[in-house]
């Protein structure tokens, strides 16, 4: 099968963008992945696009791709798939060059979540994520829905909530020296245990901000990468699974399924397993998510994330590196964007270029979930062709 | 590169299902889509899906596909394209086969476009498919702003409103035998040509209704197509075009440059020429656009359409029967189940097997526009692999 290669990758900083509208991001990310390719690459050698795409009040969103970069003769698909949405998109990019068809594809992804407009809003857009039929009209917006997880979790595992502020505190450390990310200023422990409760058993500092934002990145099939770049960076493996919507229907709160299943594709595709990821961007729209993410990743055994975290091996420095931009926690969640911007983030890991370098990383794994805890998406990139 | 053939197909009836959601909807295509698999097929062999959906209020769709349909164990892509969504859909599923990372692939379209709830309503979806700055709030929902292509198509080409009309009378025709088919009932020109005006130049019967239904498509590798069918219909080409959203940006009303780029990709990449095409679904959501689409797709040359039409070509029995099923102005139109359901029908012409069987035919076309003329959608069909 055809090796598929990024070969450039870029990003808007995340954050509250009141000056710029998603027609504004759009090309502000598309430029610096453009610019980020070595040996330059001309709007004419994009053969096809992908958009990921969740919340934006502007209208039809391929068209306002197509529109605000200029890129009218190329087809554009939007993927929607709730906050898995980005690292879909990419799967989808990476199934058409990996076929043959496409030589040069572009991944966006971007949303406006800091903008509302009469007609649709951020809550319009969280009603379609859910279950409409039960979930959603009794009250399961994201924070509750995550909180019912994490409550479960609490009680099963040894973890408790000092180790979900553990998450936070880290990755806020990270975001101060990411110019990128949307919340950069550092958290203690105690700050995270004293904030106002948004739902128990999360506070203010176990969510994820609304952030505004897009990114890029710019793959190529294996045979044609070396127009682009002498050091391309390979996309091992893609992974996307899913889970029952309706909480009542999961059989296990403490784990997500749909992570399980879509790292399982991802590590077969790439002929890798979780001791070989020397980065890892994971899915933190809650602290808690990502203890349990470390779980159903495989970073560690089951209701061992409390000892991991507490290990500071997902620190700077650590053995696995966990969200060294900060994560969806600090660096910022526009939903589109989020999975694309993980992978710019690694993608300059594995470049040597990235803000909090990782030394000597090789194999980085990019991850989300979302709709509630019903999808995830997995991407797996590497120095190494393989 | 890996050829992917279609191994099933089916469709639920197209109308006013006030009695069924979506969530009975989808089984109900994929029943048949799987019923019509000559060897069978387990659902443990369906690797990946790809789903098709505009409007539903049911919620997060890819959950609704997983749930509705028992398939939690696969990945599941949600595909956006305003109305070339379903053709869409089914070119990211034949990038996944072709690449070779996914054998057996399922594509779904479904829409409730007859029901509305307290949030989420067809108008909502309306807006957006279109420009938010400027179209949408001057008024152009879908039967306006194909309406400014149609008057303009008018005064510059031969066609008259006589010509139009010819288009519904011969999909009304072509549906009273399709029981698969919303409207099926006989009108005449004259029927056509008092019927109350919605905006000039299209009256009541102009239109597309709004229907309910799905679509279903069973697809796979070449190599593996043998363990389902010894009679497989070969996808031998996909393409997707864009164009400027605005009205304003448009160059020339008379022509939709979407459809343009999208026919030449999928022609090319079957090295077939429009004179090879022996019947097709063309994307009718108002009468006129079928006449500019001929042209569009080359089925006869610029301003000949009227010609065409009044020839009795595109009849059933003609040289090139176009919407056999009645089209979405007679069979009907949930947009995301729209294109899937075309490739449907084309699939039974193929196999020689559809209500209004097309003698010997051998290459088949489906076309979706959507968005404010903004997206296109083409494939190619064969019982010949290429």
């Amino acid at each position: 099968m055809r090796p598929v290669a990024v070969v450039g990758a870029g990003m808007t900083p995340f954050g509250e963008h009141f000056d710029l509208g998603i027609k504004e991001l759009l090309p502000l990310a598309l430029a610096e992945a453009v610019g980020s390719v070595d040996k330059g690459i001309d709007r004419a050698q994009i053969d096809a696009a992908w958009f990921g795409e969740l919340t934006t009040t502007d209208g039809f969103p391929s068209g306002v791709l197509a529109d605000s970069c200029g890129l009218l003769d190329i087809p554009i698909t939007r993927v929607e798939n709730a906050c898995a949405t980005g690292n879909d998109a990419v799967r989808n990019a990476f199934f058409a060059v990996a076929s043959g068809h496409v030589d040069v594809a572009l991944v966006m992804g971007a949303d406006k979540v800091r903008e509302t407009s009469a007609r649709a809003t951020f809550w319009d857009w969280m009603a379609m994520t859910r279950d409409m039929a039960w979930d959603y009209p009794l009250g399961l917006v994201a924070p509750a829905n995550f909180a019912l997880h994490a409550a479960r979790y609490l009680h099963e595992s040894p973890a408790t909530r000092e180790h979900m502020a553990m998450v936070a505190v880290k990755n806020h450390h990270n975001a101060v020296t990411n110019p990128k990310a949307h919340l950069r200023f550092e958290i203690t422990v105690e700050q995270v245990l004293s904030a106002p409760m948004v739902v128990a058993p999360f506070g203010l500092y176990d969510c994820t901000p609304q952030s505004d934002g897009a990114a890029a990145l710019l793959i190529a099939g294996g045979d044609v990468a070396d127009r682009f770049t002498d050091s391309p960076i390979w996309v091992r493996g893609v992974g996307l699974g899913l889970d029952r919507v309706m909480h009542q229907h999961k059989r296990d709160m403490t784990t997500f399924p749909a992570t399980v299943r879509a790292a399982k594709q991802a590590f077969d595709m790439a002929g890798l397993t979780p001791a070989d990821v020397d980065v890892a961007e994971v899915h933190d729209c809650f602290s808690a998510v990502e203890l349990i993410s470390y779980e159903d990743l495989g970073f560690c055994d089951r209701f061992q994330a409390a000892d991991l975290i507490a290990s500071g091996a997902t620190a700077l420095g650590g053995r696995l590196p966990v969200n060294p931009s900060g994560g969806l926690k600090a660096k910022g969640h526009p939903p589109g964007a989020t999975g694309v911007a993980q992978c710019v983030e690694l993608v300059e890991q594995l470049r040597g270029t990235a803000a909090n370098q990782i030394e000597g990383a090789r194999v980085a794994l990019a991850h989300n979930i979302g709709g509630p805890t019903a999808v995830s998406a997995v991407t797996l990139l590497s120095t190494d062709r393989g």
